[in-house]
């Protein structure tokens, strides 16, 4: 299929949905051979026998990661928080290049994270290298970087949704609400109380108010991008499906702007920051996260309210993919200085 | 089952999921026999040849609405906006009292009317008897009115998330965000693009961006119970599910309160408005749609995020009972002089 | 509401679907009062803050078995198998009536309740009294009974599906086929990881080949109604839905039949095996699982299919209210000798 | 990618769900190109204005077939059955290969056709060449062929379901049952009353009891596999989902065999026929349509019960991949003489 040397990339951690996603969509990856995945519980079974679906596709036998090969391209670790970090602990700063697709390095500070982790952050030295690896904000920064915090689903969607809005000022850097709606893969592969599928075939709600941890990190982004602090109010819905974030971000305009804010200015932000960006779409209408399934896209729309004053921007994406295991090759994309789009032009499963 | 005399009343449109849900309670409420219910399409076959699942339980051949017969004690109008008016436009005002399903009677001007819902009101001598049939807020208006607008979905569960903190002054009244989400029911009986089964299952999006007719709605009752105009941003979406209404709001504490809010002020605001309340229940977390699936009730919450010094309310409702037939019946027990929970008893399909 | 004095009766377990469905349909039992709830985990918490959807509805403190008040008119059994035989075991057979509601005494016999169950039976002194609770094929046993072993949720639908074919000898009572899909709160209340939303999202399957415990209690049932051995292969699927069951049945003519069978025919069993039948529904064309939930009714349709010579029976029931908790009822309302459909009269929810 | 020479297709018909669905697959496929998308409604259009979700990835506009280009290598027809003989009857033997997703010319016989499909043949003369396009049953035939009938959904799963069983007479060939359960887009993109999202959101049923006209078409094809005539009763339902086919077959052992069938034979004819078949899957247990969700993938599992002496056998299939465009495309692959599984490799989306 190619004539390049595959690179030798390992996945850590194979249970769950995130190593799941990676394996589906490496596996269809043009230049990466899977030399490795683990697994602490489960090191000696196949990867199809955890997960059924990939019977043919990835049959490799896991492994723990003190059996993790020599000569590795890339890591990508698909751990809890706090596995994550004391994974990276234990390698040096020479190693091949992580991607690590939890929260453990997203924040760029220790107390942050020990404030909104709840521990302590074991793996300090690694932290002010780290790189927020949302591509479409920080591209350049992820060439090269030895250690990638790959964006959270929710930040992912966020961030994407309001960026241009204050990267321009066009909009007040406070005050900004984001009404998030996740399916329920989003909360992980183990079996709760709260994810018995009768408690939510049906339902809808809100939950975790006010203290989701994936706040500090959208805001720590668009700070960034801003210039200035921002602060949001994040609230999270979990939507009776599988897959699929949708976000719908209010934000007053900027207090200089007399005459508020108008579509075709909105439409020219977005336009400018989407030019040349391969998985941002914008969309004539609200977005539908069953148009992102299954693809790398983030889809965004966003229009003013002259009624009330307010700009609504709402983003689309699917969790796993561009707000997991789809950014996270990207991430692997850029590190390996290969085309940004490689192994991610699978697109929507949709209907 | 009674020693009353049980009222006759009719029901008017019986092909929509309001005629059905109507029928629903109505053939369970031990104060009323359902006299005759109308069609104009489908006039001459049985109520249950439409709606198979009533078969045994509603039997009864629909009339038009020239055969309604004499002496009726209420007429419960389940018609689309435009044939609302029109019917009501027929009936003197000496005739038996009418609530009226539809969006005609709830806006209190007729200029607005025309605005938000895209024709001429057509029964103006009527609009300004009407009254708008939320009991919780107007309780004394509607005993003995001859004509209740009876809400609309996502106002009922947006005008009882806030109205505990607009009637104490203790939010600002403009800047309002509701963020809403409502089942699919909301849209209607009628088979549209939109509303295809393979569109929607594993789908969530926004609609109706800004224009939806229930703002001027919302905003109306809320003024009423502020004591001064009120201003709110409403954005719907819709839930792939079949009932239920999520509306969550956002709201900044009153610029006259220098330290902001708190969750006890809050709590205690609601605890006050639901006292005596039969049907509104404060919850301790985030309420759910499936906790009030077909039931009356509208489960409510509320917090102070001291972060961003912003409100959260949300309100959970069965779109179908507490957001349409539901609501009607309670109506209709005020109006008829009954204990307003008559047949409304019904506990949450749960799970 | 009535004149009588309540039955006091108890409902034994509490946190299952079970109980929690006699719950709802109990708290609108216009000759029960409910009690007393018991639960051996959780007694001392209230019944709604194990099932937030009943808050104003059923507040009352839980119990231990130990717990139980005396002068009981009745007792529910909402236990795991095991569980419920043990319970029995302790009361005397001059205690109060008993409904149970596990598959401890739904089978005749002790080594067959061994050989499916896996355990011994530990009641067996009970066992022969026991009466299945089917009241459309047994209601003369069950009036005046002191054990009612409830029936299980796909056998309610299967045995309503076939009996007025055995009952006449219009087919063989071998090589019939139960193809069966349960919507997951048949599966309990318990989060397991086969039950985790993600993984049912979008999902459909059959599972338990060949072994499911239901068979035998199917067959003999139905044995009963045919008058000989009647063999059924029976295979359950699991639907992606909250509630229901759908079971369609496949059977060949009898053999004595020389031409097979035709619809009049076919209908003609039915109706006269419907007649007077309160939740027995046949319907014009297939059934469907939405048309009944809620309610107690179940719905039947039977066909021939002349080129293949076989007949197509299907029923279909919601699970926790036909097939539970509803018969359990109706069965409560036998053994006190109240109309039968008291307290079942309410309608599907639908849609 | 690549350095072959792209081949030149087009897709006649792209409104639909196969026609988008074969637009999701050969974007992607690594030796097309797709030279011309038809649509005679929707013509000038762009194919991303019809499909929203494939903005940026297939953006082309749409055309009459009257301006398909010259040189075409094969033409692949998404269209309602009618529509697809009318537009083959247009073109000459000589023209280029043509793959049929309608069931126009899956039946041998053209008055079997005009029984099943209500109307007369009106391209007889193309009947007798066409090929029954399941390839892991007729590969030799397919290659080379010039009008490829592709299976429909429930064929292909049920007759993959039951071919080993059949073809070394294990099983009697008459009296064989198909329970068979489909997502909704099996029954097309147009919105119905039927397939309108409340009314089938929580809900099951069967349809079209006796005269689904996938029946011959089961029987045709088995019935070469057989090597005699095969007679088998087919049951459609209607799952809740959005795709996939689930068919679950019972066949009674063949009369000869006296001790009945075992797992191991059963096992090992599956195991021979599924040797070098790349979309073949035996599964461990039954089979789940989630598994094979977005892939090409038929996942078939089988097992005997020695209780009634019946065969299970079960086949899990994507009905808008393996079940239409997917197989197709692995049609498109043979008839082009490409490695069979190009352009097909993609995994499950799962979860």
């Amino acid at each position: 299929m190619t004539d390049h040397a595959r690179a030798r990339i390992a996945i850590v951690g194979a249970t769950g949905y995130t190593g799941s996603e990676l394996v589906r969509i490496l596996t269809a990856h043009p230049r990466v051979e899977i030399a490795a995945i683990t697994s602490r519980g489960r090191a000696g079974e196949r990867f199809s026998a955890i997960h059924p679906a990939f019977a043919g596709i990835c049959d490799q036998t896991l492994v723990t990661v003190d059996d993790l090969p020599d000569g590795l391209d890339a890591i990508l670790l698909a751990l809890p928080h706090g596995a994550s970090m004391d994974f990276v602990a234990t390698q040096g700063p020479d190693g091949p290049p992580i991607i690590d697709l939890s929260g453990d390095f997203r924040l760029p500070d220790a107390d942050q994270y020990a404030t909104w982790y709840g521990q302590e952050h074991r793996a300090r030295e690694r932290l002010a290298g780290a790189v927020f690896g949302l591509p479409e904000l920080f591209r350049d920064r992820i060439t090269g970087a030895r250690l990638v915090a790959n964006p959270g689903c929710y930040p992912t969607a966020s961030i994407l949704a309001l960026a241009p809005l204050l990267r321009r000022g066009l909009v007040e850097p406070t005050g900004l609400v984001i009404d998030a709606k996740s399916g329920v893969t989003g909360a992980g592969a183990t079996a709760k109380a709260t994810t018995h599928f009768p408690s939510l075939f049906g339902d809808f709600r809100a939950y975790g108010l006010r203290g989701h941890r994936h706040t500090p990190e959208i805001e720590a982004a668009l700070a960034e991008v801003a210039g200035h602090e921002v602060q949001a109010l994040f609230t999270p819905h979990l939507l009776p499906v599988d897959r699929g974030i949708l976000a719908t971000c209010y934000a007053r305009p900027a207090a200089t702007r007399a005459t508020g804010l108008d579509d075709a200015t909105i439409a020219a932000a977005y336009a400018e920051d989407h030019a040349d960006e391969p998985f941002l779409r914008w969309t004539a209408g609200p977005p539908s996260i069953k148009a992102v399934r299954g693809s790398n896209y983030c889809d965004v729309h966003a229009t003013w309210d002259d009624r009330t004053g307010l700009v609504i921007a709402l983003a689309a994406i699917d969790n796993l993919v561009k707000g997991a295991a789809g950014q996270a090759v990207q991430n692997l994309n850029l590190v390996c200085g290969w085309p940004e789009t490689t192994g991610l032009t699978q697109g929507p499963l949709n209907p």
